[in-house]
């Protein structure tokens, strides 16, 4: 899916934040929503979704924009504190093209560590369920 | 360079943000100034650099992290309507193990495009000056 087109609400964000799908949650505020990403492309790889319906960075109003930053801030700060990798990267696709493949925009927050690889995206394996919900409460833990 | 450590204010960006060090900017506010990489990932890659000195976004303050993403979306949009790119990768490295390379936080915009892969991070080549220059002065252009 390029830039263009219009923001389709059976997305699986979109499903989660109605709560019509299940998700792991690490954290909750009126703009945002965290969550283990379920095919992490490192352990502990949360997922910053703003609640206004957008597709992209494009679309995106400029105070969801802001509040969406400071719970990138306040989550990454959480999985440093909770999981000490040696650095976090932090990632917003936009477009196919670019590695987007759920179109409601989003935030990565990757944990790093030293001489680690991490999957690529799109190419990671499905999470093990109770390990993503172990990571999740020691993510919570340290909010 | 891990997490922790200080600020060197003899970075290259602390150097550009002074006028120390030579770029080509597309863009500057009270907060931010944005420049074309030399080292660019994909034509019309731009770099959106906070104005407060801060390694990372553990260290940057909340308003300035706001200001940031605004001008990240500002500057994004207009690398969209100058280069007409089928994507746009936002990316912010922190720490050398998460591929952090310059120790003042920044935000990279990359244009994608449909089949193109993208040069490593730490790998691409060194730009030809004119074509950054006429790629800047399209951006600029777009702002």
């Amino acid at each position: 899916m390029s830039l263009d087109g219009r923001y389709d609400d059976q997305n699986i964000f979109a499903k989660i934040l109605r709560g019509e799908a299940p998700s792991v949650k690490v954290h909750e505020d009126a703009h945002t929503l965290a969550i283990m990403d379920v095919f992490p492309q490192a352990p502990g790889h949360v997922l910053v979704i703003p609640k206004e319906p957008a597709r992209n960075l494009f679309e995106l109003s400029e105070e969801a924009a802001e509040k969406s930053i400071l719970a990138v801030k306040t989550v990454a700060a959480a999985v440093r504190r909770a999981l000490e990798p040696d650095g976090v990267f932090v990632a917003q696709f936009n477009g196919a093209p670019a590695g987007q493949t759920v179109f409601h925009i989003h935030f990565h927050i990757i944990p790093r560590r030293e001489g680690e690889e991490i999957a690529g995206h799109g190419k990671a394996k499905m999470a093990d369920m109770p390990e993503l919900e172990a990571l999740a409460e020691k993510i919570r833990a340290a909010m």
